[in-house]
């Protein structure tokens, strides 16, 4: 009987749902609780902090009031709808409460409480899931951090800040990279539009979530997910499948190594399966895969900022030939490797470098290179019919000014934009380059500390313009 | 005639005559100019803002003073001794200039200048270095950026800023990555006592540079070289090979693709020769490799900061799974792969984790721990005889201050120094998190923003632990 409700499946009516969870028009914090430092304090404490606009109910059977908003003693007794139910009672209390849930109608819970199947506790989880089934309410969890949406600036978590904004929504199969992970993203300026702890993903899958991503929610435009395993491969491929011509999905796979593998079985207890089966599988999804953390959110910027990248001819244009070098190397292991400059336009770049200068790709403007040589570099380089796509390194000089060449490439982004290529940046200096880089990424020009990481991403964005050869672009 | 003069070898007097050039008593800027932005001018400038404390005798016949400083129309004139002579004046004067230094008897000279072999004329650059090979002078250059050394504070170049300081000299066949590349010290706190901008290496080539560091510089103690390609590859080798056990040599080896060696050929005239002959020349010569420019920073951070690893035995502590998985899929990756914690060690280590914690190797504090449990797990690992080393990972939570783990990381840092193993942190999160993971930084914990750069630092470590085994650790 319990059977029945774990056959993993793609379910259409999650898929629609999954709307009242990431952007509710009312959330009740079931276990909400007046002491700081709880989670049920800090999850109400995030609802207000983060500036959601829908209503807040607060549950808690001792409490007239926390932080000022009303409190009910059980959620059957909120006068209103209540979209959103956030879980965080202890383990053996979950299964009342969501039956309670139920009775209410909520449209979604996340369960935040851990102590189920991570801990052998499968059971209870079960009965859980099936209540939820039964009455066809989407569940996110149990034994997450929460989850967190910018468009309704919604943090329904205990992570303390929403993440920077963006069009990246992030998949984490672990709970404890979140709140680090989300850090980052005002540190690098790497915008998300929504952060899913999946945790023991008991009801809602990954395959559900891509959908939803990929078809429901405007705000999003590229998924990145951290995944350690899934018992449901064969849906997890389906859905990217499904996904894969609106939604760039980049994946980055713990549990590789064989010690890896079991790391994460005492860990999530999935499957984590050999590289070489989950290998098979991403190419079968077309998915694009990352190497590390970092690596995921630099391809998961660049395929949430730029086009795919449609052909392989990509112009390499720098002002040290040091990082020309090492720009040409990545490019050849991310499987983009340079051509040679199309004749015509290596003439016209002549005007952007001195004598000294090269126009073989990649093209070398050299030290004296400002920024009026990379804006005509650049964008003509864009314009040529031929080129794809456009990589700018900058290396930092003594005399010249980070920020002006950043606006510049900004500004030269806007031509990128009409001709629908791709541009990517790197910018190679300290802490008035990271500046003028940062703020790059917020004009919608991803852009990297060294080559290698601005060839992975640009690579990635080939790997997508590949996979949209094959299944067909949208129309 | 002039063929004589370019066959490579090792010469002792260069080796010795080098520390005139990093540590000088009086510097002579030949070709200092009163013009703010000329280089003549900038490197003045940079010797005075540097803090450098020796005598700075600018040489120019047109000018009386520059910067405050007695100017003399030639070097001939300057009434006391020239340790280092800096040549920025016009490529067709230079052989001059040369000549007067070599009349001048100066110690040591580094030609800024440009417009030597890189850009075919090599018949003018055998010339000059003929003339100082016959007085025995080391010139470094030409068409460099110019040379920096902490311990004399001095800048003798047209970067505008000494490096953040540190043990690791830099040597850049690149002169265009230099400056950013200096910006990145301070920015992410790896430390330099050295940066040498060998350009053409004319004359003093990589091998002699690494001797000199290996035995006549005690403020280094490990390189870090950025090469595009060399002619003297068993000079090369025999230097690294002499150098060895004093000297860890980390190498990022640029033009490894087939097209990034055509650029590099274009770039310096250096062969850049096969990926396969360099590998195993690099294996030859007891180097360790880095895969791009934040690697060779990451590697020779941990080698500056740290003693080799001895065994294969790293204990991995974290506070997140995730975490712990990545960092297990990485270990294998860089040649350490997790082995199980020995068995006194995890009964020891369960007082430092709730009961779902776990002790195998990855240790997983669970995102409880406090900076006491970290400091108990991590001592407790270091002082068991079989662990050979730690990497302790901080996943950013909501409960804990980054700067209070740091603090304790730091303090067991002191234990890892007692026991001589090394220590390697990595602090995923945001700005907070950076500070504390820089602060690590300056106490002598290289620290890591992924688990992947940890792990590839503590594989440098190891790769250097196996070379002393090889040829055997100093006396």
């Amino acid at each position: 009987m319990v059977i029945i409700v774990k056959i993993p499946e793609i379910r259409e009516y999650v898929i629609e749902k999954l709307e009242y969870i990431f952007n509710p028009r009312s959330v009740a914090v079931i276990g909400a609780s007046r002491t700081p430092g709880k989670i049920g304090h800090e999850v109400v404490k995030n609802l207000l902090e983060g500036g959601y606009k829908g209503k807040i109910y607060p549950i808690n059977p001792k409490a007239e009031e926390i932080l000022g908003l009303k409190c009910y003693p059980n959620i059957k007794e909120v006068p209103d709808e209540v979209d959103l139910a956030v879980v965080v009672v202890p383990a053996p209390i979950v299964k009342q409460v969501i039956k309670d849930c139920a009775e209410k109608k909520v449209k979604g819970i996340v369960v935040i409480t851990s102590g189920f199947s991570e801990v052998g506790n499968r059971e209870e989880e079960d009965e859980i899931v099936k209540i939820c089934r039964e009455h066809q309410i989407p569940l996110i969890g149990p034994n997450v951090v929460g989850v967190l949406a910018n468009k309704s600036k919604l943090n329904a978590s205990f992570a303390p800040d929403l993440p920077y904004a963006g069009k990246i929504a992030l998949i984490s199969q672990s709970g404890a990279l979140i709140i680090g992970l989300i850090g980052w993203t005002w540190l690098h300026r790497v915008g998300l539009s929504t952060v899913v702890s999946i945790g023991n993903k008991a009801d809602v899958d990954f395959s559900e979530l891509i959908i939803y991503f990929a078809e429901k929610d405007p705000a999003t435009n590229c998924a990145a997910i951290y995944m350690e395993g899934t018992d449901a491969g064969r849906e997890f491929v389906e859905a990217c499948r499904r996904a894969a011509k609106k939604l760039p999905i980049v994946v980055l796979k713990a549990g590789f190594s064989k010690r890896g593998e079991l790391a994460t079985m005492s860990h999530t207890g999935s499957m984590a399966g050999s590289a070489r089966i989950y290998g098979a599988a991403f190419k079968q999804a077309y998915v694009i895969q990352a190497k590390n953390l970092e690596d995921l959110y630099d391809r998961a910027l660049a395929l949430s900022l730029q086009p795919p990248l449609k052909n392989d001819l990509v112009l390499v244009i720098t002002n040290g030939g040091g990082a020309g070098v090492l720009a040409t190397d990545a490019a050849e292991k991310y499987g983009i490797p340079l051509q040679d400059t199309p004749k015509d336009l290596a003439e016209a770049l002549k005007k952007y470098m001195p004598p000294f200068g090269s126009t073989k790709n990649p093209v070398d403007l050299t030290g004296m290179a400002n920024e009026a040589w990379y804006y005509g570099a650049v964008t003509e380089a864009l314009k040529h019919p031929e080129v794809g796509g456009v990589v700018v390194i900058y290396c930092h000089t003594a005399i010249t000014e980070p920020m002006k060449i950043a606006e510049k490439i900004a500004e030269a982004g806007k031509v990128a934009k009409e001709m629908n290529k791709p541009l990517i940046a790197c910018m190679i200096g300290g802490e008035e380059v990271e500046k003028a880089s940062n703020w790059l990424k917020e004009q919608g020009i991803p852009s990297y500390p060294i080559p290698d990481r601005a060839m992975s991403a640009m690579g990635a964005l080939r790997e997508y313009g590949r996979i949209l050869e094959r299944i067909g672009y949208e129309k």
